[in-house]
This record gives C-alpha cells, sequence and structure tokens, in this order.
C-alpha cells in the first residue's frame, strides 16, 4: 500500500457530528448490516484517487430500495451526509467522507432485475459489476459495452457518467442509461425515464442524475441499453513513429466515419510499463490499440481503411489479435496500464489527468502536454481513448515528496487550462469529486455552477447527499 | 385553413397584465422590431397543433443573445411571460400564449456560427432550420441527420428533444447536441457543455435544457454533432401483409444489429393520402420505408440481410430508389404524410398521438390501437418511427363536432394508458406542451413531476419562461 497524499490537498470541510441516536437507529433497522467498525469504515472512505482516507461514521449494508431509503430517511432526520459505495474505484475522492456521515454500501444490490434481449435493455441494481453483467447476459448474445479501465459498479460508472474504451462507438452512461429508480434526499423512491429508446416527456432527469456523483439521491434501479455481440470482432496493434502520427491516424479514421469500436493511445511509457507487467514485448514507442466490430466484411473493410491510413502517417504494419485470447490478453493489458505504471516506480502515487478535447486539437494539446512533463522531469505515461478527444496523463509521484506533489498539482492544473483553452472539458470521464471543483468553475463559469448549486439546494436542501463533492457547500 | 379546436380542450390559465411601461420598453429598445400589430401576433399564439390561436401581447424579432437577455431581463422585471419562437411548428401547442405575454421571435438569428468540419461539430443560432443548415454545411461532406418531418428550427427541435426518421441509427436531440448558450430566466448569459465528445464535469446543464419546452430558459446558441455524408445510401419500400409482419421484420433488424439508418411504418390510410397527394402509385398496405448508410458493400449486406428477414414475414420485394432523385421523392411523400392524411377529408383537424415504447411491445400495441380506431369508426392513419418502437395515430375529426372531438381525445388518451402499460413514454419526439400534461403525471408519477416542477421553480422563479407548458404552475 502506497502512502497515501496527506489531507492538505483536499478542500477543507467539516465533519458534522453523527449523533448517538442516529447509529443506534440504524443498528436497530439493520442490525449486523449496519457496521461502525474502523477497518469497515476505512474501507469505505478510501477510493483509488491519491487522498487520504476519510471514515465515514458507520457503513449501511443495503439489501432494498427500501433499505436504501430508510437509511436515507434517518440520516436526513438527523441531517447526516450520506455516501453512496459501490466497488470504490473511483479516481476523484467521490467516497471520501469528507464531512462525516454514513457510507450505503450497495454491493449486495447486485443483481439483475429484469432482463429484456427482446428490447435491448436490462434493469439492474446498482451494486452489479460490468464484468458481472456480462457474464450474466452472455447467454442472450449481448452485451454492455461500457468499459472504464476498472470492474466499476454500473451504479458507480452512472454516477460519475462514465465511459471507456468503447465509448468511440457505443457512447457513454449519458448514451446508455435509459432510465432510474432513485432514491431522493428525503427519502422517497421516484423513477426517472422509461423503457422506451426515446422520449420527450418532460424533463430529462434520468440525465441529470447521470453524472451527479451521488449528491442528487441514490441509484437503486438503473436501465441500460444493450447491444448484439457482433458478429466479428478484430483488435489490432499499431507503433507510430510520433504521438502526433498515432493522433492524426485517428483524426483521420474518425473524419471518415469509419466506425471504429475502440482506438486506444498509449506512450511509449505506458506500453514500457505494460511490458514489464503482463509479459508482453511490444515496440515501446507510441502505440493504437483498435478494435473493429461488425460483419466480417465489414470489420475487413474498416481494419483495411484505417491501415492506409497509418501507413500515410508511418505507422507500422498491424499486428493482428485475432483469437479471442490474444484479444483478451492485449486489453488486459491496456486496462492494466494504470497499475503497471504505479509498479514502475515503487512507493509511488499517480495523479491523473482527464482532459477531453475536439479531436483537430488533440494533436497540439499533446504535444504541449508532453514537452511540458518531458520539461518538468517527473516520471509520467500517457493513455488515451483517442478516438473521443480523451487523454489521460498520470504523473508518478513521491507521495512524501512536497515538491513533487506540487510539481504534479501544477502540471495537472496546466493540462486543465490547455484542454479549456482547446474548447474541451477538465473531466471526459472521471467526474469533479474532490479535486477538480476549481476547474469546474473554470470550464463553466460562475453561472454555470451557480446555476447546478441552486439544482442541488433544491433537491437536496438540507446538503446530505455527499456532501462536499462537484462543489463546495 | 381548417377551424381550430375550440379553447376548452386547453387546460385553464388566466392571462397576465402586460402593463403599458413594458410594451414601451421594449418598442424603445427594439424599433419597429417590437410589433404589437394583430396579424403578428395571432402568427405567433399559433403552431401546428389543434388549438386556437392565443395570441402574445408583443412579438419582438431578436437578432443577437444580447437581445434575447435584454427583452427577458425587460419581462422578467415586469413578471411577464416569455416565449421562445422558431418557426412554428410544433404540434403541441408549445407557442399559444396561454398567459399572454411577450413572444421572442428567434427567426432572424439564423447563422451558422463556427463550423469546425474537422472536428464534426457546428454552432448555430437557434432560428436556422435544419434544412437550411445541412444546405450550408454540404459543401464539408458532413450532415446533421436529425429530421423531424417539419423542417423546424434547431432550437425548436432542441427544445423539444426531437428525432424524427434519422434516429434509429444516429440518436435525437437528446444524443447530438454538445452543448447550449442560454438566456436565462432573469437574462444572464451561461454556457452549457463544451465541444468536447463527452464530459464528466457536474450537472448535465445540457441536457435538462434540451427538451425543456422553452420553460427554463432561450436557447441563443446550440453546439451539434455532424456526421459524414455516408459514401452510399440506398433506400427501399417493402409492403407487408399486415403492420404486425411490417413490425416483426422491424424488431428482428433491431435485434440483429443491423445499423439501418431509417425505417419507417406507413399504414395503408397514409399509403393512400400520400398516393394521392404526391401522385405516387405505391400499394396502398402497411408498408417499411427504409434506407441504409455505409459503404457500398456495407450497404449492399445490410439490404440483404433486411430483406431476408422480410421475406420470412410476407414481406414483397424491396423496391428500390436507386437514384438521388427517387429517394428525395420517397421521403418527401413520408414527409408529406401528416399533411396528404389532412387533405384526405377536407375540413379536418388531426389529433395525434406519440406514443414509444419498448420494440418487442409495438406489434401488440400497435394491433390493440388499430382494432380501437377501427371500432371507433373515425377515420385516421399511422405512421411510425419503427425502429425506435415510435409511431404516430392521427385522428382526422371535424373540428365542429363535439362527439368527434371527444372521441379522439378518448382514443389518444387509451394509446397513452397502452403505452404506459407497455412500459413506454407518452410521447417520443413531440414533447408534452399544453396537450400531455396529464399524460407526464401518469408516467413520471406526482413524485417525478414534483421533482420537474421543483427545478422549474428554482430556475424560473417568477414563472415567466413559457409558463403553462409541461405541467401546470
Amino acid at each position: 500500500m502506497n502512502a497515501p497524499l496527506p489531507a492538505r490537498l483536499l478542500p477543507q470541510a467539516a465533519s458534522r457530528p453523527v449523533p448517538a441516536a442516529l447509529i443506534e437507529a440504524l443498528k436497530a433497522r439493520f442490525g449486523e448490516r449496519c457496521s461502525t467498525a474502523q477497518a469497515v469504515r476505512e474501507q469505505h472512505g478510501r477510493d483509488e484517487s491519491p487522498f487520504e482516507v476519510r471514515p465515514p461514521d458507520a457503513v449501511v449494508f443495503a439489501e432494498s430500495a427500501e433499505e436504501v431509503a430508510a437509511a436515507v430517511a434517518l440520516a436526513a432526520a438527523h441531517e447526516v451526509p450520506v455516501i453512496p459505495f459501490g466497488v470504490g474505484s473511483s479516481l476523484e475522492g467521490h467516497l471520501l467522507a469528507v464531512q462525516g456521515g454514513i457510507s450505503i454500501d450497495l454491493g449486495r444490490m447486485n443483481r439483475i432485475v429484469a432482463l429484456q434481449p427482446e428490447d435491448l435493455t436490462v434493469t439492474v441494481q446498482p451494486g452489479i459489476t460490468r464484468s458481472q453483467l456480462n457474464t450474466e447476459i452472455r447467454h442472450t448474445g449481448l452485451f454492455f459495452p461500457i468499459d472504464p479501465g476498472a470492474d466499476a459498479s454500473i451504479g458507480g460508472m452512472a454516477a460519475t457518467r462514465a465511459s471507456g474504451t468503447n465509448a468511440v462507438r457505443y457512447g457513454t452512461m449519458r448514451e446508455n442509461v435509459l432510465g432510474l429508480q432513485v432514491v431522493t434526499a428525503s427519502g422517497e423512491v421516484i423513477r426517472t425515464g422509461t423503457r422506451a429508446r426515446k422520449s420527450s416527456a418532460g424533463y430529462d432527469l434520468t440525465r441529470l442524475f447521470v453524472g451527479s456523483e451521488g449528491t442528487l439521491g441514490v441509484m437503486t434501479e438503473i436501465t441500460l441499453r444493450l447491444y448484439p455481440l457482433p458478429e466479428a470482432i478484430s483488435a489490432a496493434i499499431c507503433s507510430f513513429p510520433s504521438i502526433d502520427a498515432a493522433v492524426q491516424t485517428t483524426i483521420q479514421t474518425i473524419q471518415l466515419g469509419v466506425p471504429i469500436a475502440r482506438c486506444e493511445l498509449l506512450d511509449a511509457h505506458a506500453v514500457r510499463a505494460v511490458n514489464r507487467h503482463d509479459g508482453l514485448s511490444l515496440r515501446e514507442g507510441p502505440m493504437l490499440l483498435m478494435e473493429f466490430h461488425g460483419s466480417p466484411a465489414g470489420v475487413k473493410e474498416q481494419a483495411e481503411t484505417v491501415q492506409e491510413i497509418a501507413r500515410e502517417f508511418g505507422g507500422e504494419d498491424f499486428q493482428w489479435a485475432t483469437t479471442p485470447e490474444e484479444r483478451t490478453r492485449l486489453w488486459t493489458a491496456r486496462h492494466h496500464a494504470y497499475f503497471a505504471a504505479l509498479q514502475s516506480r515503487p512507493g509511488c502515487r499517480a495523479v491523473t489527468t482527464d482532459a477531453c478535447v475536439p479531436i483537430s486539437h488533440l494533436g497540439a494539446c499533446l504535444d504541449e502536454t508532453v514537452a511540458e512533463a518531458d520539461a518538468a522531469g517527473l516520471p509520467y505515461f500517457i493513455v488515451g481513448h483517442v478516438g473521443d478527444g480523451n487523454f489521460h496523463v498520470g504523473y508518478l509521484i513521491d507521495p512524501a515528496d512536497l515538491r513533487e506533489r506540487e510539481l504534479a498539482e501544477r502540471l495537472s492544473h496546466q493540462v486543465v487550462a490547455r484542454a479549456l483553452r482547446f474548447e474541451g472539458t477538465c473531466t471526459g470521464e472521471h467526474g469533479i469529486g474532490l479535486h477538480k471543483m476549481d476547474f469546474l468553475v473554470e470550464e463553466a463559469g460562475e453561472g454555470g455552477v451557480a446555476l447546478m448549486r441552486a439544482i442541488k439546494q433544491t433537491l437536496d436542501p438540507r446538503n446530505i447527499m455527499n456532501p462536499g463533492k462537484i462543489f463546495a457547500l
């Protein structure tokens, strides 16, 4: 376990007192499923972000929407914060109990509620993970494509508006959540959306909750779009003489309308880390890792088009992953990139950026970012969902070294400033959480954030739903 | 001009007094671009819905966001309603000044603000129509696919979360608006979203405004996703022995993951009306009108797959529209279906439904709807974006005949009740407007509507933004 970043990097927020009467009431209602054990609390007060643990005062393991509603109603009566917990894979400190309160662990609510293969829809509880979901629906010939690196819970993915490697073709959680059951801040259970593919029925409450990071309510059911497993899938890697060449290949591919399913950039540092971690022997230069979905003929056609484009930009010949096993090996390596990079510097922590820009600016944005990182001298790696214009720089710092911490924070801020200058966003898929609140103001403006805050205050007048995230409140 | 439905079908709402001081202030600011002429007011107090004209007290022809902000600020100071006006093609009474007030005509704000072909994005003013937009960007090789029947304004389409014939492949306004510039109820100008393809930066204000029907603010700029014009396009019609056979063909097509671009159902009544109106000689039975986009080989492959499915369900051989002229002729006929049907019964008005259900329920939902309409004896027609599970029944009524009016309203309500029973929505693409407010409560529940109302009251505390639409307030 690497040392966490000290609390001073967190926005200051006072813990609110949690009355003994609330803990007693929760224990009366939930029995042993309400825990105040130190180990359980600490496990629920951390995530994959570099911040120090901020444990909640108690953890409730809920098993139904009614139980979530009961826990929220009790917390509301005592004006105590409530933090929904899935698997803890957030990168932005979403799960830290910065104002104290009750963590509601949704891990036991991990069932498929209803599966309608004929409609390409499924309704799940929030605690199911994406890989569990895909395993359980495999017999239908369908899959749920949204694929962040971690095996996140669907609830957490909806709450952060997650995306990942397949988004360039299938969209993000924004496009793939059809409806929700939500426990509101008053403990009421409401539904948003229907199973219809589209609707013009009033305000889009579904998309208001998607990406709200637990600050407006607790999702207790999520209805998702599914997709037919492609008849043919083929994956290829291609090395390039420069990051820019890889990016230009991506841009032309998108502009030509090639329905590429995945288009991932790894810089030389990321490839090197992955080689060591997964025992691969990939060429240690900038690389695109691509996947094509469709009919056998369609996949062949797509691949030929992209190969032709890649050649123009000095790309080497494609190396194909032809069997499912080879494909899995490559994608597993890609998903390990973050942890592989962490292991490349023992004891380090990663300060990770999540900029997303219009693709025509991606080359310039990456060029400036690389030059700056090289000049700064901190170890770093870059991976990117470049088909969407989204990339992550991970600055690998020694958390005990104040200078490195501050340097990484400064570099991270500069990446955001650059992304905004290039008409992009400070976060493509991780969310604001604790760490990007100032960036949100830069991006959305005071007026936009004031509007978000007004909505928060209306839907959660006691400020109990995951307070202190997205904006200070 | 057919006689409108009398006001008694409208929810009752009191007009608010518009002080002479406000009109004077608007005339001082806008000169001749503020009109109180009867003809101008009446033109802005109607739309394509069957309701009687409810003219605003004045019409302001705005030419910039600053002017919209100035008009809204003046109206806000006098607590007078503001109704944004595009081209008036709403089917749900969105433009009627049911509580009086000022219509802001955005028709002169019809420019492209910025076009970035390399990013597949464009930013437009709200008054540009979809066909004007597509004409102006044709040289880029890109197009904007969202295509309701009418040549609506992009602002109106965003405000109603419109979709149309291409949505099965390209999504709706929900998926295709990246960002907005909005004048809020206080006359402040804010921006939502960026040009990045995805973002997790705070609440999704863009999608809160999209579909809010002018009740939360006035959109003054809209950033849209564009798509490469397909290399190959081919359109075909296919007649079926029954509506059910056409629907089953559609369902199998979707379930197989065929990326069909358009899949439109016309019932025998609609085909007959179109034949007369456009001088065509289509077989007067249930018909699918389809379009395939892709590479030449991809289009051929899609078409072969669908043709095979159609044959299984008794579909006749495809008739191809091979030239662009033939294709345009077919799609123009489809877009004329509504007006063609109106002309099939001189003097009539159409009461139109907009149900959208999960596709597995579409056959049963249509069967029951047809049986009920046949038994009721009112002339009607059905057209549907069946790939999305969305269909419109138009009941053609004599507006002077109280019995017919009430019958059509009852049938319409029963279609909604059926759609909700089948886990669908009362409106796939037209919006709630005046006419579906009760249906929204049935669909979203009191809790969901209360939440929408709370958001409205927070963002528009004086209730001046298009009041009396979506919910009574």
